[in-house]
């Protein structure tokens, strides 16, 4: 009897001290424009998502997650620093992205989550999208990557036919002319294919994704899966083409949610799937103007480009069967999150020589503890729109959409919405709450002066030559 | 060896004859103003649905499926009829629906689904909103149900507080005085209670319900548990209110929800659940005229009283672990349909005397074979405003909300939309289309001329005495 006691009693520390003989695994799957509503488990009534609904009810679908930014290039910032991306110049009024003839990157001296994850022996890949500098001195290898597969920025970059693909591409089923993209696809730092073969860049993305997971099998790893779709042009692959018979947006989501299926295939076949977390999410809302080539935020006001929570709340899946405890979490959560959280869960050290913006969910996945993540701050282009606590949201400025003729609008005087009960952000409630207003605007102004030591604009700037 | 190939042959027989003795049960949960986006499986961020939800994970969750009409009075008798409302008179330019001052009632030479079950021995009962004529003839007991408790018309009639109630309705939180509805509850015949107390009826329902089921368990059964929430004034138990701490209306749909897991516990308490069928919708859109007291259509565009699908389109659910073969179905259906459905499920005769509209889905909720429905007309107030196809649907009349000041709007062309591939019916292609546009509109043409013989509005008028 006494054996097994000691037994029981010593079980939990076996488990502690095997799990930090090996740190869990973590596989984050980033798309890019997808909406909130675009999963069929986030509610869309056409997009079949078996993978990712499977994902969903076996881990925890959170339905207030939000990215660090309503644009790509911020939004892959903040979630691979944990910091909004004002503190490092990775928003900008000018620019909003990198392009083509951008001359900066991620500065070097931030720390992502692959770098903090390094030091414990960690192997680290990203494959996919990148967008956070081009050239060599910027790309994943200079960011803790040992290695790297994808696309250096948008995929709708580098090209003098927009204005021939923006004339047909009103037809749900246009497919566009790889051609027209001018492209590269690197590995490493070498550049394999100009312009890159868009149709089969999901499936290949995917074949990557699964050689380096089989490679690690024997040691923890990080795998930054960063889809180029469903950002527009869209392509497909010839397998998917068609197949769901209602457009080319839906055979594009039907597709990455194949890639999903076979992620998870490769971590069970190596019997990976209990010491690994993967998740779920996307780099910001739809990009509603490009029609039926955009997706949908649901029930979400406005899409990409907007803080609107159509621009920054995205569908996240958080899915480990031996890891994250099954269930729906509406509590809020954010992209920012997953350094604190990934470090917590291995054990890596978070830098203490910044600010880190993030907050560790750690036990929110594995026990279900309450979200430690109560507030959350919206920049878009380098300046600060809104901010919400618990139940309300405050705007001070507005986008409706991202549209690059159209200034944001500086209100004149701040919206209020209570964000629970008006989920669409449709009744301002401002007049009959001022002093919840001025409260969340007294938050505001401290955030502000918490990021007065920002580094300069990164985005800013071309290349003299290009 | 050979007795086992003669058990393994009869099997299906036996199971087939057992069937026809025992035909199956039919729950229909219908709920007042429930919009498509108001399910945590539909997509809401914040309700939690569990009890749905495991409906949707164990059944079949119908992403496209319909009511008859926007509004309540027609919605219900094109449920119960399996014929489009103005076939009967049940649809009206001039009143919408029935109110406390109407003389009539859905005409006694319809047939409802309790009529064409009772001749098989089934136990019938309706629980909750009737709104099909008030006056004693024209009450459940008239159209086949051998019981009924519940509201005789919509929850806000009959009323001299409705100014007041606007004003301060406002408010996610403000809950009315039950005082202010003069709305009777009546059991069978007879007003057992006036004003009804509407904090509990939500409750009380429920407890009918489940007796009613306790009590038939040895014979067939149909339960058509119309819920009067969540139309405005909303109202919730002591149990309840409070409870989501996100909103009133979060609240109410919660009760909902506790109610329909009552309902699957009493079957599943009484060995029924394998041979009984339930369904859950909702009669029409939410009511966004009320705010934060209506509730949400999700990605689709506009709320009740509207033909578009946010008016019309409701989150359904089959469920039935020994009939209903489980999965996402994204083809049509509609409340119509439940009439030939049940009768084919049970073996009850359709009548032939007149026109049903309904397709008989009892092979795509067995076998999940393809729906038989492949279009749909959108009637509102009497009048033809669109149609859809499997891909296309034409807008010839429209109303952006359900608002008494303002009428229907003509269309000065018609608008076409590719209700797949633009699910929010944002993007009119009809310019695009021509084609398609004359084949939609001739297929309404046909329509209307096969609806000539309708009966006349039986909305219209008002009794002299109240």
């Amino acid at each position: 009897m006494k054996n097994w006691i000691f037994i029981l009693v010593c079980l939990p520390f076996f488990k502690l001290s095997s799990q930090s003989e090996n740190p869990p695994n973590f596989v984050v799957v980033f798309c890019d424009d997808l909406g909130y509503g675009d999963i069929g488990s986030f509610g869309h009534p056409l997009i079949q998502t078996p993978n990712i609904d499977r994902m969903a009810v076996e881990g925890q679908k959170w339905t207030q997650f939000y990215v660090a930014d309503p644009v790509c290039t911020p939004s892959r910032a903040g979630l691979l620093t944990g910091r909004y991306p004002i503190r490092n110049g990775m928003t900008s009024s000018e620019r909003h992205v990198f392009f083509p003839d951008s001359p900066n990157g991620l500065p070097l001296g931030e720390l992502t989550i692959a770098e903090i994850l390094k030091p414990l022996g960690y192997s680290t890949a990203a494959v996919g999208k990148w967008h956070l500098g081009h050239l060599p001195k910027f790309l994943p290898g200079q960011q803790g990557f040992d290695y790297y597969y994808g696309i250096p920025y948008s995929n709708d970059m580098d090209s003098d036919k927009w204005g021939e693909y923006l004339e047909q591409s009103e037809d749900p089923d246009y497919f566009s002319n790889t051609e027209f993209f001018n492209v590269p696809l690197i590995e490493n730092t070498d550049i394999i294919e100009r312009p890159a073969d868009q149709t089969t860049i999901t499936k290949r993305y995917t074949e990557k994704a699964v050689k380096f997971i089989e490679k690690n099998k024997a040691q923890p790893f990080f795998l930054y899966l960063a889809h180029s779709m469903p950002h527009i042009p869209l392509f497909v692959s010839e397998e998917f083409r068609g197949r769901s018979k209602t457009s080319l947006y839906v055979d594009v989501i039907e597709e990455i949610d194949w890639s999903v299926g076979e992620v998870l295939k490769a971590l069970e076949k190596n019997n990976l799937h209990k010491n690994t977390v993967v998740v779920f999410t996307s780099d910001n809302g739809p990009w509603l103007l490009f029609k039926t080539h955009g997706g949908s935020a649901g029930p979400l006001r406005a899409g990409k480009g907007t803080t609107f929570e159509g621009g920054q709340r995205v569908p996240t899946v958080f899915w480990g069967p031996g890891i994250v405890s099954p269930g729906v979490i509406d509590q809020m959560g954010a992209t920012l999150d997953l350094l604190p959280t990934f470090a917590s869960l291995s054990g890596a050290k978070i830098p203490t020589d910044r600010k880190i913006d993030g907050h560790d969910l750690s036990k929110a996945l594995t026990q279900k503890s309450e979200s430690p993540r109560k507030e959350f701050f919206y920049w878009a282009f380098a300046e600060l729109h809104a901010y919400r606590n618990e139940q309300y949201k405050v705007h001070i400025k507005q986008r409706e959409a991202i549209h690059y003729g159209r200034p944001t609008l500086e209100l004149d005087s701040p919206e209020l919405y209570d964000i629970n009960a008006d989920i669409s952000e449709k009744y301002d409630i401002a007049d009959k709450f001022p002093k919840v207003v001025s409260k969340l605007l007294n938050k505001m102004q401290l955030h502000l002066e918490d990021v007065q030591d920002a580094l300069p604009d990164q985005l800013a700037g071309r290349m003299a030559n290009e």
